[in-house]
């Protein structure tokens, strides 16, 4: 019911099968925790295997989980059989990325035939605080979904 | 011998350091493979735990060693006793993350007192070739060291 | 009195002040129309002086007046004898720049003692419409003000 | 002669044909000096009435031009009929605005069927001697040329 509509069909459903194929988000322990038309989050704990030299957790992490995020938020607008990819994005980190769990919060700006322009904020969540620590502009494209991906 | 000089003292030894405190690298499996004054290469093997949802590797992954190259050959320039972070960065995808081994090659472009622009190239590598599959524009900023990290 | 405190002082009257320096902004039929803590506004009517080869604005219309207003939404907020610089800047295009007026709102994200980050939206605007035609997010650093500036 | 081939036409004609109806670049004394397969450059000399606060030629001039070289670079390889549209970019600036002349110098990284990914440097011009002073990154489109276009 909830993932009925957006891109004409159960957008909620084709995300998190997507989702679900991409081993780095087993990995570093993140979950798809929202999915509404244009808008998606993803979660993770603070993973004690993806820290920096300082022992924070890489910038690298947020950049993947934002980036991820972007992609489903625009995923939901787009038509089935669709595939999403990042063309490209801009990341900010505006403080460290420490707290118990990074949480990323992506909005669809415009989707577009071929683009969509999302913006992406990452939080570092402690109990019922949140502190925004990095901030990402990104551009995704649409493309047809192959009917049988190697691997997939 | 090979790392003295460029931030005044033995540079290289104080970039492996720092990437050795990095558990992604570890957890990615990547190697800093060149440091020189300026510039700094890092390579890792095609890692099945960090696939996207069509198999090749994450976007996040070669904008993490990507990242890290850029911040490492900035880091060679800056005086002992600093520490590097990124203040942000700009990545556009060319092709996918195939092949055997992703190579980050970065070159600082500018490197000021407090501030370092670099450029990095992604390549998938194969055997003997490589494919331009990322290409990412940095900014890094230099901040003192603290004596003692919490975690470090 | 609207303009007291953010910086410690009247603020708006420095920002004033710097804005009426920048030939380009008169050139541009440019105006400083909002200055509020961390947020400015910059207007222009539709100018044939500036079209591209379809007879839209430049999109470098749209990054000019953007810049601008992100540069003052985050001086707003420094000290006094401060001077705001561009480190650099992303921005994405949504729409073509029609309309009787381009609109920047500039909002200031962070403001450290070095470093701003800010976002700015661009807008197309028409009688009492607007259309989000630009998006842009911006890194600028405080440098300390030179006494005399040569050409001030 | 110099201009057949890269997009199977007179892609040089074509160039300069879009170019000079850019009002922009008359506007800035801007000229189109090179235009090569994947390749364009745009000069203009110091231009006292697009500076900013301080003297300097603003971020948003260097900007301007560097965005229509980058679109030119990657036209140069797109078939006849096409038209480019700026998706995004970002810009690094690593020193002021000074000097005689500014010049951006365009490559296309990699132009595909849709996109194209251009590097472009911005020099300041003096006699013999350049400076770099600002480093883009961008993303363009191609899309189908309207066979009349207003005010074209």
């Amino acid at each position: 019911m909830s993932g009925a509509m957006a891109g004409g069909d159960d957008f909620e459903a084709r995300c998190r099968e997507s989702f679900g194929r991409q081993e780095i988000m087993r990995t570093f322990g993140a979950e798809l925790t929202v999915v509404k038309p244009g808008h998606a989050e993803i979660e993770m704990a603070f993973n004690p295997a993806l820290t920096q030299q300082t022992g924070y957790m890489h910038a690298g992490v947020a950049a993947t989980i934002a980036d991820n995020a972007g992609g489903y938020a625009a995923f939901t607008l787009m038509p089935p059989d669709s595939e999403v990819l990042a063309v490209e994005f801009k990341i900010n980190y505006l403080a460290p990325g420490t707290g118990e769990r990074l949480r990323a919060v992506a909005r669809c700006v415009k989707c577009g035939r071929t683009l969509g322009i999302n913006e992406i904020d990452v939080f570092a969540v402690t109990g019922d605080e949140q502190q925004l620590i990095a901030k990402m502009q990104q551009t995704v494209i649409r493309v047809d979904k192959k009917p049988e991906l190697p691997g997939a």
